[in-house]
């Protein structure tokens, strides 16, 4: 099932998308409520309503190698950083590339959102725990990245975190493609068998330390390809089985 | 005037203290709606609903220096890093001291939190959008800072931001006393006009990047005499002119 976001008659609502028709509902996941509407892609906004966004950085070898930080025994465990919900953007919006970085990447990804509140889950369960699946375009200013403290700039600015279409709820993380396209070519293609940390190991080693709220949503890291947008670019982050999330960079 | 966020009925509800007496309100600072209740401290919560909390690394000199993180010239611009909500602990809340850290330190601040929205906030009117002002304990795994890929472990782990006990709306950041006790012996003794950044410095920069919601919290940074905490210990933060902020080590 498709769990969509969308701004209907000026308020955030959830529904279900079925062929072009979206079923409101009361809440993320929550049964239709009989109003529907008829799907208008430019109504979508970011399916996840979350109190933190949970990244993992260095989770595919071709990435860490790209960017010069493999020292030749992979990592022990995942690298977890944050974004705050103020970084959500919207699927096909726009978002304005700073003027404080000099190089400002993107980094597809398969993300997922949090169905229920999850601590110390256990890797039976863990995926019960998971509303749905969607596409992540975590953007980020690479030079800052090397330069300050930590990565608050470089990753959790307004708006460096597109995310949709929709939240596919029937979806088998294991093997999936995950491509990045600029402008139409081909820059990231991934599948996520090559995830150092597989979907289920990320969320068992999150709760280990973090309470994850029904909402919060979870970066899985980019394969390799990451690369400079300039205005006037169009990015494409398309997640096998899910749908295509499209940014333009203003 | 004091601002406090009570337990009440089971329900979190926001009020004004008045001597011993609580004027329950519908919301951070808003008007009393009419209903009192005794004052209980018991009963605090962190006085907070943050979409993030934002936090400045490295702003007091002497603690750069006790760190081993001179390096001869002093910041250029505010090292933040980001906890989720999920940090948050009340007042006179007991802390368990994680068993996956060797050196679980404190750190006594003087934090904030915003009364409304701010982006690009300009020094002269960013005072005007903090609700009021908090003493802040930023729990921090030291071993992991160093160690892990970002600051996620140190200090993101639920209840890692003991908060409280109330907000002071009338309060002057400039120069005030910060300290911080650990079972009664003073071990942080510091004044916020030894901030490297001041809070409206601070301000300034976090909006530039981030806009900040009504509720978010901003903690500005530790001064020297951090150290290691072990369970049973009790820790106190005091900001002159706030109040007192404890926490329990289980």
């Amino acid at each position: 099932m498709r769990l969509v976001r969308i701004l209907h008659q000026g308020q955030a609502r959830w529904g279900q998308l079925q062929q072009d028709t979206v079923l409101l509902s009361s809440g993320m996941g929550e049964a239709p409520t009989g109003e529907t509407v008829p799907f208008d892609p430019a109504a979508l906004l970011a399916p996840a309503e979350p109190s933190k966004i949970v990244c993992v950085g260095r989770n595919y070898l071709d990435h860490i190698r790209e960017l010069g930080n493999d020292t030749g025994d992979l990592p022990k465990e995942p690298g977890i950083f944050l974004k705050g919900p103020n970084t959500l953007a919207e699927p096909g919006g726009t978002v304005v590339r700073p003027d404080w970085t000099d190089n400002f990447h993107f980094e597809g990804e398969l993300a997922l959102v949090m169905g229920k509140q999850a601590r110390n889950l256990s890797p039976e369960t863990a995926l019960d725990h998971v509303a749905g699946f969607t596409c992540g375009l975590d953007l980020t200013a690479r030079d800052l990245q090397k330069t300050d403290l930590q990565w608050f700039r470089a990753k959790a600015a307004d708006r460096f975190c597109p995310l949709g279409p929709w939240l596919e709820t029937d979806f088998n993380p294991a093997d999936v493609q995950v491509q990045t396209r600029v402008n139409g070519e081909t820059r990231q293609n991934g599948r996520t068998a090559q995830m150092i940390f597989p979907v289920v190991d990320i969320l068992v080693y999150i709760t280990r330390f973090v309470t994850l709220e029904a909402g919060d949503v979870v970066l899985t890291g980019t394969p390799d390809g990451v690369g400079a947008l300039q205005s006037g670019d169009k990015v494409e982050v398309e997640v096998e089985g899910i749908g295509v999330l499209t940014t333009l960079i203003g």
